[in-house]
């Protein structure tokens, strides 16, 4: 594990907020940082220059979904997923847990493993601890995650605890069935917004000594004030001087609040899934741009912006896309929505080096509540 | 008309060939020359770098669509075409008249204009010659052409002839009502497959003077062998100091042997459509890669071709993409289909130059039949 280490470069005085550098196999990535998200080995539409170009320096892969498309094997058989996505910066893959949780039919679940139902074909499959770790040295992402087990967000407190013992004893399966070096295994942090559980689960993994941890479990749909305080009393349980990744999470504001509470790492959909849908963020707050309002505004979709779409186009233009269902729509608000990220997580790192994270987050929700 | 001119720089002894210069107000066209089709003021899927990148000099887009959507007052108002989907190379539009006839459900034809229903809304719109002059005016490409009328390609000759007298009568109008002078407007010959029809309207249409001349009409369902033999009698009718260009063809072999018959100018949806269909163009004849063989191929889809799709990717990934319903996979093949393209008219001017066409055509047309 000599190819990992994390520098905390600064912390806020006001926040917990921290600005920091985590050293990969595949280069360093400044901390805050954002990794857009390339669920089957690409992120949708773009093109890793395209990513870069916008600042990108991590992107995150789904396990479950190549495991099934198209397979692990084949991916390790052509040279790991940097190879075969052409991605040469730091990969993160997830477990797979959350989406056998959400998105397969699941047929019996034990502390042994998952048996579960393909979304696609219906086929019978399974994961275990050992099975998630095999399948993630076969794709070959600098980071992996610990298999862990996602119950429904408004599960009975019961359920949600023996969730966080099987996360648990998952975590100390996957540790053992490690055999590679130079991927940094990340525990998760599971117990939903009740504190005693997310301590139960900080206090089982926080002794394994992972090289970094995630909180998993947020953003399922709870109240982002409900996120936000579980974040108050989980982050503080992890260890400061490793990397803190909280999963799938989310909306700008709460990326801001999240770092303020000591976050460093975020994935989630929304840059990209959004911008299929001509929804974009800007500096000034969301952009709808199929409104007929865009018509034959000539203006950029965000002034501030310095990405393709905002420097070659109108929103009368990316309208026109829109409208007529053009593929390059999608592509360039993507595009845009990911470079919007980028300066937001760049942006909070250059105020916790200069110590205006509060600051920063009380112009930029300011900001954003008005619509332009 | 200044702003253009047509320098033949070789003509080939054992064919038509020709290897030429057209200067445009937006910059210069090699000929042979291979337009990408931007139906909608975009190639679907790829930005204007990217076209650029795999050797594109000038696109094609269509006023038919444009006038619907987004209108062409509105691309006016924006600055224009070039502008508006931020191509600053030469562009040509065509005259809407393909689309009115083959797209739109026709309800009045007469001498003075064509009136139809919009194939996305129903509503009703006409087309005169000088409507299709007025929008492509207001669209600004470098080329514009006649309105044309297109009558099926299995219709009776009495109806042929009738399209070809209608086309030369509202190529005249079309030319009186052209009032900017820095677009070359074309004539559009029409005439079927019938040597007296193409005859009679190349002699309407050629004392007109155009700058140009396109040949219509062709590659709407006759066979290949029909289609070379129309040029056979047709080319020759043309000017050969001006530019003339061969509308919606083809197929690599069609352009080998329309080069042969005396054509400067192509377009042609195929390798943008067929790239989304995962059907890729190769040194080596096409390549169907949604193919099971293509599994964990790891060679790239064309050893020879020097795209981002070839140079970056396997068949593996780009098969893989098309399986799980990734855009990346109908951007990247389109792109590596219009380098193919694109790389294909290079080596005709190349050929040209060098006396070796007729070689190059045998050798070439060989290959493509030997599947990979």
């Amino acid at each position: 594990m000599t190819q990992f280490s994390f520098h905390l470069d600064a912390t806020d005085q006001d926040t917990s907020a921290r600005a920091g550098r985590w050293v990969t196999p595949h280069g360093v990535v400044e901390t805050p940082a954002f990794m857009p998200v390339g669920t089957l080995a690409t992120v949708k539409g773009l093109l890793p220059d395209q990513l870069k170009a916008v600042g990108a320096q991590m992107v995150l892969s789904n396990t479950y979904h190549l495991a099934l498309r198209p397979g692990a094997e084949i991916v390790r058989e052509l040279g790991g997923l940097h190879r075969f996505m052409d991605w040469d910066g730091p990969i993160l893959t997830d477990s797979g847990g959350f989406q056998v949780f959400s998105l397969a039919r699941l047929r019996k679940l034990d502390d042994e493993k998952a048996v579960f139902r393909s979304h696609i074909d219906g086929s019978l499959l399974e994961l275990s601890p050992e099975r998630a770790i095999q399948i993630q040295q076969d794709l070959g992402a600098d980071c992996i995650m610990c298999l862990d087990e996602c119950p429904p967000a408004n599960d009975v407190p019961e359920n949600i605890r023996a969730a966080v013992d099987r996360t648990t004893l998952w975590a100390k399966r996957c540790r053992e069935a490690q055999s590679r070096d130079d991927q940094a295994l990340f525990g998760i942090v599971q117990g939903g917004i009740r504190e005693e559980l997310r301590t139960r689960s900080a206090s089982g993994l926080v002794p394994i000594d992972f090289p970094g941890y995630a909180v998993g479990g947020l953003s399922v749909g709870e109240a982002p004030a409900d996120m936000y305080r579980t974040l108050d009393f989980t982050v503080p349980q992890l260890p400061s001087e490793k990397p803190r990744y909280l999963m799938g999470v989310g909306r700008p504001e709460d990326i801001v609040e999240a770092v303020c509470r000591g976050i460093d790492l975020f994935d989630c959909v929304m840059p990209t899934r959004n911008g299929r849908n001509a929804m974009a963020f800007t500096s000034r707050g969301p952009v709808r741009l199929r409104n007929a309002v865009h018509r034959n505004d000539e203006s950029p979709l965000d002034p501030e912006c310095e990405c393709t779409a905002c420097q070659r186009y109108s929103r009368a233009y990316l309208r026109h896309l829109f409208v007529a269902k053009e593929m390059l729509g999608g592509i360039l608000v993507s595009l845009h929505n990911i470079a919007f990220y980028q300066k937001l997580v760049r942006d909070l790192r250059i105020a916790v080096n200069n110590g205006t994270v509060a600051e920063f987050r009380t112009n930029q929700l300011a900001r954003w509540q008005t619509q332009p």
